[in-house]
């Protein structure tokens, strides 16, 4: 199995990114075609209605038969458990996944059976909302895509990675697990925890003066956008990523102690050297 | 004084705010003439060119001759400087400003001849980009406007406060200071603190691996957007506001904390309730 072309691709979990990657698949005629799984019957046929697949499974076991490549998308954990049901798919088969943590994924992946092919990945993309009807062709459309190979993973299986992001707009990065995971504790699962740290915190204060969410405008309303994500898909990101999430946490805190420090001193020139980088840095990421 | 539509208003400070708000009362013809007072003759002229301002000064004390109504519409510091000086206004000049922070410069505006009534304001919104070219005449439409009374604000000026509020399109909270400050500190700075702290996370991060700015996504970009806002209002903001940010940023500290020692302790049911609780609230807020 070389070409994307050529292959029957198994989605599982037809949320926003496996729902968005099997209507990319579909419109683009990238693939021979899209099936789907699901653990409802009403998402299944929703995806058929929109188009986005040829045939819906409620069991993973029933649609391997007919899968030559398995993408599966659901939370991480849940990933981990579907990667251990794979070793009844087909030898050939060629397995990716679009957690977003890598590590514990890539060594599931590693314990496959060697005629099963695999790596990891990870689009850079997402969106407020979750789910289904949120789904949209062109989520990936100019994102990265991070692959992140494993020490067997063949250079067949990187190529129909390769096809697979290419057909869908996006960017490959291809990155080691470890590093992949340093750096979306950072730039991803950070923020994530500081939105709802920021939530919670004028929630607090709230119980002493309801009026402060009278207050909200849209700086705290975009400021806080993450901590409206889904809970089982963040918990198992949160799981999977512990150390590395520490880590970045401690580095934020350490920076919101240095501007706390500069305040409580009153020290202009600190505080101005801070919020001046940021604001240099912030401005050349996003223009 | 009391009406807005014989008044002549002058406005103090061209940029996004006091420009949006020319723009609102020039298009909707609420007061008999908008006059602006700027640093460069070239805003000035700018100004004039949209349509926004009848007559423009360099000059605060140039414009005071031929004004009913000043608001005050710079960095809060430059608000109390410009307070200073409106001691050569007319008998009778209602005084407005539309700084993010209000006891230092309701005591400043308590500082002012009797014959010059005054009351505090904040319209509770923004844009991420500053300056008379991003101005407006719609910044306003359904946003709060806080109105901050000092003891001796008299009625009549509540009342010109409330029609200019109206005017524009604004909602009126009527609001002490004090509580203000407070309340903005933990919707407001605090956002803006902590976006400016994850971007230098990210940034000493980077140094090790720059690697890291190719993974932002939206969530990033959302969650930092606030630490491109301009330093000097910032920085007048913290300064003016030193207590209420300190307390307010040990609130989102200790939140941090306790998100950072559930995952540290590989506690689900916590983090789980902690992250529930911040997406109920988030969700609640913004639909």
């Amino acid at each position: 199995m070389t070409s994307l072309q050529d292959a029957s691709v198994c989605i599982v979990g037809l949320g926003l990114m496996g729902g968005s990657l099997a209507a990319a698949l579909s419109r683009t005629h990238s693939c021979r075609q899209v099936i789907g799984v699901a653990r409802r019957a009403e998402t299944l046929s929703q995806a058929q209605t929109l188009g986005y697949i040829a045939e819906g499974y409620l069991d993973l076991l029933d649609a391997l038969p007919s899968s030559d490549v398995v993408i599966l998308a659901t939370p991480v954990r849940d990933i981990i458990a579907q990667i251990g049901r794979l070793h009844a798919a087909k030898p050939g088969t060629m397995v990716l996944d679009l957690g977003s943590t890598k590590q514990q994924v890539c060594a599931a992946l590693e314990s496959l059976p060697v005629e099963i092919d695999a790596v990891g990945g990870h689009p850079m993309c997402g969106k407020a909302s979750s789910g289904l009807s949120e789904a949209d062709p062109d989520l990936y459309r100019d994102k990265v895509f991070v692959l992140c190979p494993t020490p067997r993973t063949s250079p067949a299986a990187m190529e129909l990675g390769r096809q697979l992001v290419t057909a869908i707009g996006a960017h490959q990065l291809v990155l080691d697990a470890e590093r992949h995971d340093q750096l979306v504790a950072l730039i991803s699962h950070l923020p994530y925890l500081a939105a709802a740290a920021l939530v919670n915190a004028v929630s607090e204060a709230a119980c002493e003066d309801e009026l402060v969410w009278q207050l909200a405008s849209s700086g705290f309303r975009d400021t806080t956008r993450l901590a409206a994500s889904d809970i089982t898909m963040m918990l198992d990101i949160l799981i999977t990523n512990r150390q590395p999430i520490l880590s970045a946490l401690a580095h934020a805190q350490a920076q919101l102690a240095q501007l706390g420090a500069a305040l409580e001193a009153n020290d202009s020139d600190v505080l101005v050297k801070l919020l001046s980088s940021a604001r240099a840095q912030r401005k050349e990421m996003f223009t």
